[in-house]
């Protein structure tokens, strides 16, 4: 991303409107709804969240249950959850009715167990068995992520009949997007696809099987988050298609929801990148003291972890006393073997996350990054060479007679050291895959913290070897 | 993201029918259309990726024009520029003809520019001077990202005509979405907009501005990636409509592409933030030596600003010599400065990119970093004493009688490292936005650079003010 000109301090429009809105909520009320009619619910939640929150109640009572619904959807999740637990359990029902399945599911799983039982005990039935369904898939499953509310129609039927019909489903007005319709047969198999569009284009008298493809990319509802992100990256999808074990539609995953999970998914992975717990919700709405629980625990286990670099470097204690000038390179040298992983690890955490490398392509990625990493300790290993070498000359430093068997153990170590960083970062994120756990826990201090203890015994043992009779 | 079952070593589809089809292609050309008519264009280009580079033209060929722009549109960049520069100026233009405004555009600014002016001055008129005109519009500003087929009606038209101009238009065989429909006003301006669904829905004989919603979100040519994908999440969009300085539609940027933005951004995010130059092309398809550059260039202005650590050390030379003991816990002190830098930057780093921060907000973030600097410096620093104070008691290390010093000297400087630490992590990405660069280039190791020299110093001062008389 390159600078660019932006208007960084124009305030949301909600803000501005807040006031206003507040006014009229406090005058009157009934003019409220047709007055906010044209705005988009996105910026009705921005202005619910900007009004006193004894306020919002009565900002959803005036708008209705249906609009009211759709604003509850762009709420803020700690607001929405407030909201619902403060209302009646007829009036949370009769709102939570009105939002799409996804978002119904996902309201009520944020929500305290007693209430949310509550108010799904209050759903009419259909949408009570629905929204539990939903509920019994794993977190963050296809199952879970759907919306049961898709167009489907008969692939024997035709063109005319089938616009018909997705005439009058949208009609009903329902909310979610209908841009992409499936076929299905007899047994509810999904067994082709076509666009709003194809549709519209097609003549009249063709049967929807002529119209539809019937090569259609689906997930299963235990599709993790991953595969429907690489799903509908790869194929430019509006919609994925979810089906259960018989290969019948039960839902679909709408390119919004996809997009809120790269967003979430690319958060998440910077913040454990950074070395820290990933946080659920955004920087500046998280308590002071969540925050700091989710980075104090990271902090610790890696504090703890280099505090083997104390023990390591307590071996080395007398050659130290006898050579103070060892110690003077020490944060160069594990400094940069630190640097390399964490540029390893970087790299293969989005690959893996990408999916363009998987579990097996582990060799191969070792026997790429092992080269790149002598290269990279050669590098610096002559740099640094140099500098010790140009300071001496210089009369800048004076590092004795020996100086440049100092310089040789610096550059040796450097190229040890940066090797084995570049290795144990490429090679971590696929290990913790390997056990289960997520690739992006391989955060840079983390590679620091592995890298720093060996780093100090390679560039110890190299100089013991280098510099005895010399130094030590 | 938790651990999840996934078939993670599944091959491609594509992977395996590629020898059918490349044996298909030496056979009977003729019949490579037909047989792969039902497959997706994005595994149509990934059979273009695992055939021999050579057969690749022959295979485009075999598709026909129209078709096998659908695949140059899916196709690995660069082998997209490969088989367009192989090509006659013919061929390649029959095929660009075929493309989406923008892909071709895209396809057109990655080739060497003679091959791309001879290709463009082959393009029909209008599409020359389509292409011309987007690409005078900056890099990765969405003048440059936006298609300019869309479809927008009168808002003075009929439901009824302007569903058969829709039907008309979507007959023509347009590629590109047409999911939300834009209303105009006489002099061309956006005044409203629809979903395909609400205007399907419309009874016959309403006014298209009946049925559109007159608050339209719109970006301008100039706008930038991350206004982009701020407006498309925040609205829920499947397609974000582009007007020039008259308000005038001239095209929009859809869903898929907003997605490729998000997903290239995060990438290049978390490649900054592990310290290394963004990569262009997936990790796997990057070169060698490209690879080693982009990581070479940040690994060495790193390993140069650490040279500083030797000499801020050398500097206290004459205190190490007299208690290496001192030179022990260096490593200790300057990563955890390092590591809860590293979490403040991803932090602040994510939150500037979501804009859930903006510039102003510094100083706010400022006086909420410093007690939590405080605060966890306080943590490791008890911890750090109960380490040293625990391994005297226990005889696992001697430190001499002034042990208590000395484990005070290691807490109040990791208090003083560590809140340096965080206050630094979680300034830079505001300065570097303020100077006009990328926040993300707060990489985790320039924080830690950047630390390790000042969290050298603050600890050797504070050694020599505590241990003067014990240990100094």
């Amino acid at each position: 991303m390159m600078a660019k000109k932006r208007r960084d301090d124009d305030l949301p429009i909600a803000a501005l409107l807040a006031p206003d809105i507040l006014a009229l909520l406090q005058e009157a009320p009934d003019e409220v709804a047709a007055e906010t009619e044209e705005m988009h619910p996105a910026d009705l939640a921005d202005v619910a969240e900007a009004i006193p929150r004894d306020q919002v109640v009565a900002l959803l009572n005036a708008l209705g249950a249906e609009r009211a619904a759709d604003v509850l959807e762009y709420l803020d999740e700690e607001l929405r959850s407030d909201v619902l637990e403060t209302m009646t359990t007829r009036q949370a029902a009769q709102l939570v009715t009105e939002m799409t399945p996804d978002d119904r599911a996902y309201a009520l799983d944020e929500l305290e167990e007693e209430v949310a039982d509550e108010i799904l005990s209050a759903l009419p039935p259909e949408q009570q068995r629905e929204t539990e369904q939903m509920l019994a898939y794993e977190e963050d499953s296809a199952g879970r992520l759907m919306t049961t509310e898709f167009v489907s129609v008969p692939s024997s039927q035709r063109v005319e009949d089938a616009l018909a019909s997705v005439r009058a489903i949208a009609r009903i007005g329902r909310k979610e997007a209908m841009y992409t319709i499936y076929s299905t047969d007899d047994a509810g198999r999904v067994n082709g696809v076509m666009s709003l569009r194809e549709l519209l284009a097609a003549p009249d008298g063709a049967a929807v099987s002529d119209v539809a493809w019937s090569e259609v990319v689906t997930v299963t509802v235990h599709a993790g988050r991953e595969e429907i992100v690489e799903r509908t990256s790869k194929y430019d999808l509006v919609a994925v298609p979810v089906v259960d074990e018989n290969m019948r539609l039960v839902g679909v995953v709408t390119v919004d929801d996809v997009i809120d999970i790269v967003q979430e998914d690319a958060t998440e992975d910077v913040q454990k990148l950074g070395g820290m717990e990933a946080l659920d919700d955004p920087y500046i709405d998280t308590g002071f003291f969540t925050l700091l629980r989710k980075r104090a625990s990271w902090l610790t286990i890696l504090f703890i972890g280099e505090m083997f670099t104390a023990v390591a470097m307590g071996r080395f204690e007398g050659e130290i006393q006898r050579a103070a000038v060892l110690a003077l390179f020490v944060p160069l040298i594990i400094s940069s073997g630190g640097n390399s992983g964490s540029q390893a690890t970087s790299l293969l955490i989005r690959a893996l996350a990408l999916r363009e490398v998987r579990l097996r392509d582990w060799w191969r990625v070792a026997m790429r990054e092992l080269p790149s990493g002598l290269l990279l300790g050669a590098l610096l290993g002559l740099i640094g060479f140099a500098r010790i070498e140009l300071w001496q000359a210089i009369g800048a430093s004076d590092y004795g007679t020996g100086h440049i068997l100092l310089a040789m153990t610096v550059a040796i170590s450097l190229i040890g050291v940066v090797t084995f960083g570049t290795l144990v970062g490429a090679m971590l994120p696929f290990m913790l895959k390997r056990v289960g756990l997520d690739p992006a826990s391989a955060s840079a201090p983390l590679v620091a913290t592995l890298v720093d203890v060996t780093g100090l015994v390679i560039y110890f043992t190299v100089a013991l070897l280098m510099l005895r009779g010399t130094y030590l």
